[in-house]
C-alpha cells in the first residue's frame, strides 16, 4: 500500500466516525500494508476492538468507546426509555475496564452520561445528542494536541535527531509539522515497540506523512543510538500524568528515560491536556497487565518454545526525575511538576471541560 | 515441535558437525517450532549461513567457519597442494569479515591455518587434520563453557528472577544446570530480543531444557520488571571483552545495564574464556551494522510504512562502571576488571591454546 492512500494520522475523525448505524474504527493492527476498517454495531463490538487494539492511544480509546455508548443508546432507547440512564452507567462502567491506565476513557464517558441524562430530561433525540458529544470531544482534543504540538516544537531544533517510542500521537504529527515549518531539519528514530508495533506501522507513517527524517530500531537499541550520537534528544506521549509529574507510558518509556538521564539527553513527554488532577503520583496509576500470549505469539506464530509464558505489561512509570519537561497545551511545564501543573491548572480545566 | 525432539542447546556438536563431505547447521532461525538442518557443501554456503544468521554466538560461528575452511581444503587439496595455504588464508580473511564484531571467529581460524600449514608441511590428510582440529575446539569450548557457567552459578542465589538478553550460550545453561542442582529455585525472564529473536527462541528452550521457569518479554518491558520486582539480578553473555571490561554483546544490552544501575540490581556478565587481550577498550571494537532491512521487514513481511529504513546495529558495548562481575572460565573477576584480568591472563591463556 502506498502511504498516498493513508488519511493524516493526526486527524482521528477519519479513523473513527460513525456512518449510518455503524460505528467505523481504522484497524491500526493492519498498517502500514492494509488500510481496513473494522465495522462495530454493538458496544460488544466496541470493547472487543478497544481490547484487541484495533485502536489504540488515550483519546482514540476515548473516542471510540463513547461512540459505542451512543451506539448503545440508541439500540435501547427505543424499547426501555426510563432505564437506559442506568444501563448506560453500566456500559460505561465495563467500557472503562477495558483499558484501565489512561484516565481519559473514564472522563469522557463519566461527561457522556451526563450528556445522557440532560438529554434524557429534556426529551431530546438520545443518539444524536451523544454522536454531538463526541464529536465536540474531538474537536477539542484536536485543539488540546494542536497546542500541545506548537508548544513542543519549540523544544526543536534544526539538526535534532529525536527518538520517540510507540505512536505518540496527533501531537507529536503537529509538533513536526511545526518544526518543519519553521524551517528545522528533523530526524525521527522510532522503536518499533513490540509486541503491536505502533512504532514501526503508525509513527513510521506519520513521519513521513509530514515529510520527517525516520529510521526504524528494535527496542533494544536506544542505549547504542544515544552513546554514537544517533539520537541527541526523546519526545514520547503519556498515557496518563500524575500531579507529581510521574508519566503512564507505553511499557518501555521508563528504560528511555533510564537510558536519556546516563547519556544526559534531554527526555521530554508530550502531555496533551495536562495531568490527572486526580491522580496524585505514580504508585495511584493501574498498570494494565495484557494476556502473556501477546508476546509469545506474533502475527499468528508462535515465536516462544512451547510451554513458555509471556509477561505483558502495557505500561510503566516514567519518574518526575528522570523527566526534563513536560509539554502540555497550556504551556512547557519543568519540574518540579506539581508546582508547574498548579500553575498551569486553570487552564487545563478549562480545557478538558 | 515438542522441545523433547530439540538436542540439548548447550552441546554444540549436535548443531555444528560433519557428516561425509557436507557439513551440517542447525537453523536456528526455524527454532522453536522446527527442527530444521541447513547442508553446507563450500565455503560459499557456510559464509553466507552464518552471514544469515541461521548460526548465531561468538563460538557457534567460529566453528561453523572452521569447518567451512576444512570443507574448502578438501576441495582445493586434491587439485594444487601447493597453493592450498595460500588459498586458505585468503578464505580466513574473507570468513572473518563475515561477523566482525566477536574475536574468536578470527581466532580460531588463525589457530586453524597454523595446523593446516603444519599438517601439510608433514603431508597429513589436511581435511582429517583440520576436521580434528575444529572438533578439539568445540570440546576445549565445551569445558570452557562449562567452567565459566560453574563459576556463575555461584552468583546465583535461591529465589533469583534473572534477567537475561539474547541467548547467552552454553555457560548460561551449565549455570543453570549447576545452581538447579545445587536446589536453588531459579525463574529467568528472557528478552525476546528482536529482529531474530534469540531470546524467544532460544533461551526460553534452553530454561525449559534444563528445568528452570522462564517468561518472555520484550526488549521494552526490563526497567519495568526492575522497578516492580519481577526480576533481581541481570546475568548476559559477551561477544567479545576488551582488556578494561568494556563488553561487547547483543545490542540491547547496554540499555539493561544502565537500567540494572539505576534499580540497583547486580549486572554480570558470562566472559567464557575471558578477554581478548588484544583489545584494550571498548572503542576498539567493531560494531556489526547489519542490512536495516532486517528490521523493516519481519518473517517476510513489512512492519514499517513504505520507504522507511531500519537500522541496525548488531550489538553495542557496555562501559565496565556498569558491570558488577565478569565470570570466566578462570574465576569471577571483579573491578577494576583490568587488574582482575592480568591476574587470571596465565589461565586464560593455557584454556584459549
Amino acid at each position: 500500500m502506498n502511504i498516498e492512500g493513508v488519511p493524516p494520522l493526526e486527524d482521528l475523525s477519519k479513523q473513527i466516525f460513525i456512518e449510518g448505524n455503524t460505528l467505523k474504527i481504522l484497524d491500526r493492527r493492519a498498517l502500514p500494508t492494509k488500510l481496513r476498517f473494522m465495522a462495530c454495531t454493538s458496544l460488544d463490538d466496541v470493547a472487543k476492538a478497544i481490547k484487541g487494539m484495533v485502536i489504540q492511544g488515550a483519546s482514540a480509546i476515548a473516542y471510540a468507546a463513547a461512540y459505542g455508548l451512543a451506539l448503545e443508546a440508541k439500540r435501547v432507547y427505543r424499547k426501555r426509555a426510563h432505564e437506559t440512564i442506568p444501563y448506560l452507567t453500566g456500559c460505561a462502567e465495563s467500557l472503562k475496564m477495558t483499558r484501565p491506565t489512561g484516565e481519559k476513557l473514564s472522563r469522557v464517558l463519566d461527561k457522556e452520561l451526563i450528556t445522557a441524562k440532560q438529554a434524557h430530561e429534556r426529551g431530546e433525540d438520545l443518539f444524536r445528542a451523544l454522536v454531538q458529544f463526541v464529536e465536540r470531544e474531538m474537536w477539542r482534543g484536536r485543539e488540546t494536541a494542536e497546542r500541545c504540538g506548537r508548544n513542543a516544537a519549540a523544544l526543536l531544533r534544526d539538526g535534532d535527531r529525536v527518538l520517540t517510542h510507540c505512536y505518540p500521537g496527533p501531537a507529536f504529527i503537529y509538533a513536526l509539522r511545526e518544526a518543519l515549518k519553521e524551517g528545522k531539519n528533523l530526524n525521527i528514530v522510532a522503536t518499533e515497540t513490540r509486541p503491536y508495533l505502533q512504532g514501526a506501522k503508525l509513527t513510521t507513517l506519520a513521519a513521513k506523512q509530514v515529510g520527517a527524517g525516520v529510521r526504524l530500531v528494535t527496542g533494544g537499541m536506544p542505549a547504542y543510538c544515544m552513546q554514537q550520537g544517533v539520537i541527541n534528544k526523546v519526545l514520547v506521549a503519556a498515557y496518563r500524568i500524575a500531579m507529581d509529574g510521574s508519566v503512564a507510558n507505553k511499557v518501555g518509556t521508563r528504560l528511555y528515560a533510564i537510558a536519556a538521564r546516563y547519556h544526559r539527553l534531554p527526555f521530554y513527554v508530550l502531555g496533551y491536556g495536562g495531568p490527572d488532577y486526580l491522580t496524585r503520583c505514580g504508585d495511584d496509576i493501574p498498570i494494565e497487565l495484557r494476556d502473556g500470549e501477546e508476546v509469545t505469539v506474533f502475527e499468528n506464530r508462535r515465536i516462544a518454545a512451547e510451554g513458555v509464558e509471556g509477561f505483558y505489561p502495557a505500561f510503566d512509570i516514567t519518574s518526575p526525575e528522570l523527566i526534563d519537561a513536560i509539554v502540555t497545551d497550556a504551556g512547557v511545564v519543568y519540574p518540579p511538576f506539581n508546582e508547574g501543573f498548579k500553575r498551569i491548572v486553570t487552564t487545563v480545566r478549562s480545557s478538558a471541560d
